[in-house]
C-alpha cells in the first residue's frame, strides 16, 4: 500500500508546509495495525518555480523501501489556478482533488471537494494559515491519517508562537472537509 | 552534470530549512553559461526521523529530466554525532565532508572541513542558525553556487523578521569556510 498526495498553489502560500507537516504527521505519530509508516517528500524545483509556482509531493508507504516518486497522485490538493491548469491532467478517474475554491476557478470532472480556505484564514485575520485549513480539509476528506497525529507534526514545525493559530487553522479545515463530504 | 548535497543532523536544526535554500537559491537565482538550473530537494522520513534525526538531500543538474535520488553525496554537510555514524560510510573517496566541529566528535579518512557553526552562532547569540552557519561554510567551500543566489533564497524562506539574521550568520559560514579552505 503506498499514497501519494501532491500539494500545488503560489510560493508563499505555505505548500511545503503542508507536505513536511503530513509527512512528519505519518512518519512519526501514526500507525497502521501497530507498524510504523514511512514517508518521502519531495520538492522539484524548475520552470514552475521560477514563474512562482510552488509544488510539494508526498508520499506514504508501509514499507521502507518504496518507489518514491508521484506520478498519478491519489489526492491533488490545489491553491491557485495556475497550479490547476498545470496538474488537473496529470490524475486519474480515481484521483481525489481538494481545492481552495477562492483561488481556483476551474473546476475538473472528477471527484473533487470545494474547501473555503483562503475565505475562512481571512476571517480569522491570518491569510497566511489557508495552506493549514487546507491540509486539514484534506485530512478530513481523506481519512488516511488521524488528525491527532497531524497536529503533533504541526505542532513540531510551526514557527514559534503560532502553534495556536496553526492548530485552529487545521480544526477549521476539518470543520470545511466534514462539511464537504456531507454536501458531496 | 549533477551534483548531490546531503545535510544531516538532528531535529530542531534546521537541516531541511538548508536543502530548501540550496534548492531555491539555484534554481531560481543561479545561471550555468547562461542557462538556469534545476534542484530537487527529498526528505524521507522513517526510523531515524523518529529517533529524532534529519536529513535532507538536494541534488542539483542543468538538465530538466535527472534521476532524483542521492545515493553517494558529492557533498556532507553533518551537523551530529548520531548522523555522522549513520552516514559517514555512505560516501567514496571523493565525497567532501563538511562537519559542525562542536557537534560532531569523530573525523573521517577522507576529505573534510570543521566549521564552528554551533560555537559561531552562540556567540550572535542565536545557536539556532548554526545551520545556517553551516550553509555559508559549504557555499564557500563547494564554490558549486554563488553567495548571492542562496542570500536572496534564504531571504524568501528565513521567516519574516529574521532576514537580517540569516544574512549575518551566512556570511559568519563563509568566512568560516574561506578559514577552513586555507588552513587545509
Amino acid at each position: 500500500m503506498t499514497i501519494s498526495v501532491r500539494f500545488a498553489g503560489m510560493g508563499g502560500q505555505g505548500i511545503i508546509f503542508s507536505g513536511i507537516a503530513l509527512a512528519r504527521g505519518v512518519s512519526l505519530y501514526e500507525k497502521r495495525g501497530g507498524k510504523d509508516l514511512y514517508a518521502i517528500q519531495t520538492q522539484s524545483y524548475g520552470p514552475e518555480a521560477r514563474g512562482g509556482s510552488s509544488k510539494c509531493d508526498v508520499k506514504i508507504s508501509e514499507s521502507e523501501n518504496f518507489y518514491p516518486f508521484v506520478e498519478i497522485p491519489d489526492y491533488l490538493v490545489l491553491m491557485s489556478q495556475p497550479a490547476y491548469e498545470r496538474f488537473i491532467d496529470v490524475t486519474n478517474k480515481d484521483t481525489v482533488v481538494v481545492l481552495d475554491e477562492d483561488a481556483v476557478e476551474s473546476r475538473p470532472d472528477i471527484e473533487y471537494y470545494d474547501i473555503a480556505a483562503t475565505k475562512k484564514a481571512e476571517e480569522i485575520g491570518k491569510r497566511i494559515v489557508a495552506n493549514v485549513v487546507m491540509l486539514g480539509a484534506f485530512v478530513e476528506i481523506s481519512g488516511i491519517v488521524s488528525k491527532k497525529s497531524i497536529q503533533k507534526a504541526l505542532c513540531d514545525v510551526a514557527p514559534k508562537g503560532t502553534e495556536s493559530l496553526n492548530k485552529k487553522a487545521f480544526e477549521l479545515g476539518t470543520a470545511l472537509g466534514k462539511d464537504a463530504i456531507n454536501a458531496d
